[in-house]
Protein backbone atom coordinates (compact mmCIF):
# COMPACT_ATOMS: atom_id res chain seq x y z
CA UNK A 1 0.00 0.00 0.00
CA UNK A 2 1.66 3.65 -0.79
CA UNK A 3 1.77 5.77 2.36
CA UNK A 4 1.33 9.62 2.08
CA UNK A 5 3.68 11.30 4.62
CA UNK A 6 1.21 13.83 5.75
CA UNK A 7 -0.84 11.32 8.31
CA UNK A 8 2.38 9.76 9.47
CA UNK A 9 3.40 13.68 9.55
CA UNK A 10 0.71 14.75 11.73
CA UNK A 11 1.61 15.52 15.37
CA UNK A 12 -0.33 13.09 17.94
CA UNK A 13 0.10 10.18 15.78
CA UNK A 14 3.03 8.72 14.80
CA UNK A 15 5.61 11.67 15.52
CA UNK A 16 7.32 11.57 18.69
CA UNK A 17 10.56 13.52 20.32
CA UNK A 18 13.21 10.81 21.66
CA UNK A 19 17.00 10.77 22.58
CA UNK A 20 19.04 9.82 19.88
CA UNK A 21 21.15 6.29 19.59
CA UNK A 22 24.32 5.61 17.66
CA UNK A 23 22.34 4.38 14.61
CA UNK A 24 20.76 7.32 14.14
CA UNK A 25 23.93 9.06 13.25
CA UNK A 26 23.53 9.23 9.58
CA UNK A 27 20.60 10.95 9.72
CA UNK A 28 22.01 13.17 12.20
CA UNK A 29 25.19 14.20 10.24
CA UNK A 30 22.92 14.89 7.20
CA UNK A 31 20.72 17.41 9.30
CA UNK A 32 23.52 19.37 10.88
CA UNK A 33 25.45 19.64 7.17
CA UNK A 34 22.25 20.86 5.88
CA UNK A 35 22.14 23.61 8.79
CA UNK A 36 25.72 24.48 8.25
CA UNK A 37 25.00 25.37 4.39
CA UNK A 38 22.06 27.81 5.67
CA UNK A 39 24.66 29.63 8.34
CA UNK A 40 27.11 31.84 7.01
CA UNK A 41 29.46 31.21 9.18
CA UNK A 42 30.09 27.29 8.82
CA UNK A 43 30.15 25.30 5.84
CA UNK A 44 29.33 21.65 6.13
CA UNK A 45 32.09 18.41 6.96
CA UNK A 46 30.73 15.32 7.22
CA UNK A 47 33.85 13.73 9.04
CA UNK A 48 33.79 16.59 11.22
CA UNK A 49 29.51 16.37 12.26
CA UNK A 50 30.46 12.42 12.70
CA UNK A 51 33.02 13.31 15.20
CA UNK A 52 30.87 16.12 17.31
CA UNK A 53 27.55 13.99 17.15
CA UNK A 54 29.93 10.90 18.59
CA UNK A 55 31.53 12.77 21.34
CA UNK A 56 28.02 13.73 22.63
CA UNK A 57 26.25 10.39 22.27
CA UNK A 58 29.16 8.57 23.81
CA UNK A 59 29.41 10.91 26.89
CA UNK A 60 25.41 11.23 28.30
CA UNK A 61 27.52 14.00 31.21
CA UNK A 62 28.37 16.46 28.18
CA UNK A 63 24.78 16.67 26.44
CA UNK A 64 21.89 14.77 25.02
CA UNK A 65 20.81 15.22 21.30
CA UNK A 66 17.07 14.51 21.07
CA UNK A 67 15.42 13.64 17.20
CA UNK A 68 12.10 13.97 15.78
CA UNK A 69 11.15 10.93 14.25
CA UNK A 70 7.83 9.37 12.44
CA UNK A 71 7.67 5.71 11.40
CA UNK A 72 9.70 5.86 8.34
CA UNK A 73 12.90 8.77 9.33
CA UNK A 74 13.94 10.71 11.15
CA UNK A 75 12.42 14.94 10.76
CA UNK A 76 14.37 17.07 12.94
CA UNK A 77 16.84 17.39 15.93
CA UNK A 78 17.90 19.37 18.75
CA UNK A 79 21.82 19.17 20.23
CA UNK A 80 21.60 20.19 23.99
CA UNK A 81 25.25 20.96 25.12
CA UNK A 82 25.65 20.93 29.60
CA UNK A 83 27.90 23.10 31.18
CA UNK A 84 27.77 25.68 34.02
CA UNK A 85 26.93 29.19 34.92
CA UNK A 86 29.03 30.90 37.49
CA UNK A 87 26.57 33.66 37.62
CA UNK A 88 23.13 31.48 38.27
CA UNK A 89 25.00 28.65 40.72
CA UNK A 90 23.81 25.83 38.33
CA UNK A 91 24.14 23.62 35.51
CA UNK A 92 23.13 25.26 32.19
CA UNK A 93 21.90 24.17 28.52
CA UNK A 94 23.31 25.42 25.33
CA UNK A 95 20.96 24.44 22.54
CA UNK A 96 22.19 24.06 19.45
CA UNK A 97 21.64 22.15 15.58
CA UNK A 98 17.88 23.02 16.14
CA UNK A 99 17.04 21.87 12.48
CA UNK A 100 13.59 20.49 10.85
CA UNK A 101 14.00 18.89 7.67
CA UNK A 102 13.21 21.21 4.96
CA UNK A 103 10.06 19.11 3.86
CA UNK A 104 8.66 18.78 7.14
CA UNK A 105 8.15 22.74 8.47
CA UNK A 106 5.58 25.07 9.08
CA UNK A 107 3.83 22.06 11.01
CA UNK A 108 4.51 22.71 14.14
CA UNK A 109 7.41 20.28 14.75
CA UNK A 110 9.77 23.00 15.59
CA UNK A 111 7.21 23.85 19.18
CA UNK A 112 7.22 20.05 19.74
CA UNK A 113 11.13 19.83 19.98
CA UNK A 114 11.33 22.72 21.47
CA UNK A 115 8.67 22.24 24.36
CA UNK A 116 10.45 18.76 24.81
CA UNK A 117 13.84 20.38 25.65
CA UNK A 118 12.21 22.70 27.60
CA UNK A 119 10.49 20.27 29.82
CA UNK A 120 13.73 18.06 29.94
CA UNK A 121 15.77 21.39 30.84
CA UNK A 122 13.21 22.01 34.04
CA UNK A 123 12.85 18.45 35.04
CA UNK A 124 16.63 18.07 35.28
CA UNK A 125 16.70 21.49 36.78
CA UNK A 126 18.78 23.45 34.90
CA UNK A 127 19.19 27.23 34.71
CA UNK A 128 18.93 28.34 32.46
CA UNK A 129 18.69 27.92 27.79
CA UNK A 130 20.90 29.96 25.52
CA UNK A 131 21.11 29.70 21.98
CA UNK A 132 23.32 31.33 19.05
CA UNK A 133 20.46 32.59 16.30
CA UNK A 134 21.06 33.88 13.11
CA UNK A 135 20.56 37.42 13.03
CA UNK A 136 19.19 37.24 9.15
CA UNK A 137 16.81 34.79 10.23
CA UNK A 138 14.18 37.04 11.55
CA UNK A 139 11.44 34.22 11.49
CA UNK A 140 13.09 31.85 13.75
CA UNK A 141 14.35 34.77 16.23
CA UNK A 142 10.50 35.29 16.72
CA UNK A 143 9.82 31.45 16.97
CA UNK A 144 12.16 31.24 19.74
CA UNK A 145 10.37 34.56 21.75
CA UNK A 146 7.03 33.47 21.49
CA UNK A 147 8.76 30.38 23.48
CA UNK A 148 9.93 32.88 26.33
CA UNK A 149 13.47 33.39 25.05
CA UNK A 150 15.23 36.82 25.06
CA UNK A 151 17.85 38.73 23.34
CA UNK A 152 20.80 38.88 25.34
CA UNK A 153 22.85 42.25 24.87
CA UNK A 154 26.10 40.13 25.24
CA UNK A 155 27.48 39.70 21.85
CA UNK A 156 30.07 36.38 20.97
CA UNK A 157 33.50 36.86 19.72
CA UNK A 158 35.53 33.47 18.64
CA UNK A 159 38.57 32.57 17.54
CA UNK A 160 39.44 29.24 15.88
CA UNK A 161 42.49 27.31 16.41
CA UNK A 162 44.38 25.44 14.58
CA UNK B 1 59.77 45.34 55.67
CA UNK B 2 56.94 47.00 54.14
CA UNK B 3 56.04 46.11 50.67
CA UNK B 4 54.85 48.17 47.56
CA UNK B 5 52.42 46.48 45.20
CA UNK B 6 54.15 48.26 41.92
CA UNK B 7 57.28 45.52 42.00
CA UNK B 8 55.28 42.53 42.74
CA UNK B 9 52.74 43.74 40.46
CA UNK B 10 55.11 43.66 37.02
CA UNK B 11 54.91 41.12 34.98
CA UNK B 12 57.75 38.80 35.05
CA UNK B 13 58.69 38.60 38.74
CA UNK B 14 56.23 37.06 40.86
CA UNK B 15 53.10 37.54 38.77
CA UNK B 16 51.80 34.30 37.40
CA UNK B 17 49.10 32.09 36.14
CA UNK B 18 47.96 29.15 38.18
CA UNK B 19 44.56 26.85 37.54
CA UNK B 20 42.94 27.44 40.94
CA UNK B 21 42.09 25.25 43.71
CA UNK B 22 39.58 25.09 46.25
CA UNK B 23 41.53 27.49 48.67
CA UNK B 24 41.29 30.38 45.87
CA UNK B 25 37.30 29.60 46.07
CA UNK B 26 36.85 32.82 48.59
CA UNK B 27 38.52 35.51 46.67
CA UNK B 28 37.28 33.57 42.66
CA UNK B 29 33.40 34.58 44.60
CA UNK B 30 34.35 38.34 44.89
CA UNK B 31 35.78 38.70 41.61
CA UNK B 32 32.93 37.04 39.68
CA UNK B 33 30.60 39.25 42.17
CA UNK B 34 32.23 42.21 40.54
CA UNK B 35 32.10 41.26 37.40
CA UNK B 36 28.33 40.84 37.70
CA UNK B 37 28.07 44.19 39.37
CA UNK B 38 29.28 45.46 35.81
CA UNK B 39 27.21 43.63 33.45
CA UNK B 40 23.39 44.45 33.23
CA UNK B 41 22.32 41.23 32.42
CA UNK B 42 23.27 39.69 35.83
CA UNK B 43 23.13 40.58 39.76
CA UNK B 44 25.93 39.25 42.47
CA UNK B 45 25.27 36.30 44.23
CA UNK B 46 27.95 34.79 46.42
CA UNK B 47 25.87 31.63 47.20
CA UNK B 48 24.96 31.05 43.29
CA UNK B 49 28.54 31.86 42.31
CA UNK B 50 30.18 29.53 45.41
CA UNK B 51 28.23 26.57 44.06
CA UNK B 52 29.03 27.64 40.38
CA UNK B 53 32.99 27.54 40.66
CA UNK B 54 32.38 24.48 42.86
CA UNK B 55 30.81 22.56 39.65
CA UNK B 56 33.88 23.54 38.27
CA UNK B 57 36.80 23.12 40.62
CA UNK B 58 35.49 19.46 41.57
CA UNK B 59 35.17 18.18 37.80
CA UNK B 60 38.10 18.88 35.73
CA UNK B 61 36.76 17.48 32.79
CA UNK B 62 33.84 20.57 33.07
CA UNK B 63 36.60 23.06 32.78
CA UNK B 64 39.56 24.73 33.77
CA UNK B 65 39.78 27.93 36.64
CA UNK B 66 43.04 29.85 35.98
CA UNK B 67 44.05 32.54 38.18
CA UNK B 68 46.30 35.23 38.35
CA UNK B 69 48.32 35.66 41.64
CA UNK B 70 51.17 37.78 42.97
CA UNK B 71 53.27 36.95 46.19
CA UNK B 72 50.21 38.24 47.99
CA UNK B 73 46.53 38.03 46.53
CA UNK B 74 44.71 36.49 43.49
CA UNK B 75 44.48 39.62 41.05
CA UNK B 76 42.21 38.18 37.91
CA UNK B 77 41.07 34.87 37.08
CA UNK B 78 39.87 33.33 34.33
CA UNK B 79 36.88 30.94 33.40
CA UNK B 80 36.92 28.08 30.95
CA UNK B 81 34.10 25.92 29.96
CA UNK B 82 34.61 23.02 28.13
CA UNK B 83 32.08 21.65 25.33
CA UNK B 84 31.56 20.06 21.75
CA UNK B 85 30.90 21.74 18.51
CA UNK B 86 29.09 19.70 16.13
CA UNK B 87 30.62 22.00 13.73
CA UNK B 88 34.33 21.56 13.67
CA UNK B 89 34.05 18.09 15.29
CA UNK B 90 35.98 18.29 18.74
CA UNK B 91 36.12 19.91 22.09
CA UNK B 92 35.95 23.90 22.10
CA UNK B 93 35.92 26.31 25.51
CA UNK B 94 33.75 28.74 26.67
CA UNK B 95 36.05 31.63 27.96
CA UNK B 96 33.65 33.60 30.67
CA UNK B 97 34.60 35.60 33.85
CA UNK B 98 37.81 36.95 32.74
CA UNK B 99 38.41 39.63 35.60
CA UNK B 100 41.28 41.49 36.44
CA UNK B 101 40.89 43.08 40.11
CA UNK B 102 40.58 46.94 39.52
CA UNK B 103 43.90 48.13 41.28
CA UNK B 104 45.76 46.23 39.17
CA UNK B 105 44.73 47.25 35.88
CA UNK B 106 46.44 48.78 32.19
CA UNK B 107 49.24 46.52 32.99
CA UNK B 108 49.33 43.69 31.04
CA UNK B 109 47.75 41.29 33.25
CA UNK B 110 44.94 40.70 30.92
CA UNK B 111 47.42 39.90 28.11
CA UNK B 112 48.99 37.82 30.49
CA UNK B 113 46.55 35.43 31.38
CA UNK B 114 44.93 35.32 27.69
CA UNK B 115 47.68 34.25 26.44
CA UNK B 116 47.85 31.70 29.02
CA UNK B 117 44.18 30.83 27.79
CA UNK B 118 45.11 30.58 24.14
CA UNK B 119 48.40 28.46 24.85
CA UNK B 120 46.52 25.83 27.03
CA UNK B 121 43.70 25.34 24.24
CA UNK B 122 45.96 24.84 22.08
CA UNK B 123 48.02 22.60 23.45
CA UNK B 124 44.88 20.37 24.46
CA UNK B 125 43.88 20.41 20.63
CA UNK B 126 40.55 22.69 21.60
CA UNK B 127 39.51 23.60 18.11
CA UNK B 128 37.44 27.20 19.31
CA UNK B 129 37.26 29.46 21.70
CA UNK B 130 34.26 31.42 22.12
CA UNK B 131 33.46 34.36 24.79
CA UNK B 132 30.50 36.80 25.17
CA UNK B 133 31.18 40.30 25.87
CA UNK B 134 29.14 43.28 26.73
CA UNK B 135 27.91 45.28 23.73
CA UNK B 136 29.32 48.22 25.77
CA UNK B 137 32.42 47.38 26.37
CA UNK B 138 34.39 48.63 23.19
CA UNK B 139 37.91 48.86 24.91
CA UNK B 140 37.13 45.01 25.67
CA UNK B 141 36.34 44.25 22.45
CA UNK B 142 39.23 45.99 21.12
CA UNK B 143 41.49 43.87 23.71
CA UNK B 144 39.89 40.34 22.54
CA UNK B 145 40.32 41.55 18.53
CA UNK B 146 44.14 42.36 18.91
CA UNK B 147 44.28 38.78 20.18
CA UNK B 148 42.96 36.81 17.40
CA UNK B 149 38.74 37.13 17.86
CA UNK B 150 36.04 37.90 15.58
CA UNK B 151 32.74 38.70 15.64
CA UNK B 152 30.36 36.56 15.02
CA UNK B 153 26.66 37.00 13.12
CA UNK B 154 25.38 35.06 15.49
CA UNK B 155 23.21 36.63 18.64
CA UNK B 156 22.44 34.88 21.66
CA UNK B 157 19.27 34.41 22.81
CA UNK B 158 18.04 32.80 26.53
CA UNK B 159 15.53 31.81 28.70
CA UNK B 160 16.20 30.96 32.41
CA UNK B 161 14.28 28.15 33.77
CA UNK B 162 13.03 28.61 37.53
Amino acid sequence: MAQTSAPLDSPGTAVRVEPATIEDLPALIDLVAELMDLQGDFTPDHQAHDRGIRLILEEPSRGRIFVLRNDERIIGMVNLLFTISTALGGFVVLMEDVVIHPDHRKQGYGTLILEHVIDFAQQKKFKRITLLTDKLGAASQEFFKQHGFEFSHLIPMRRLLE
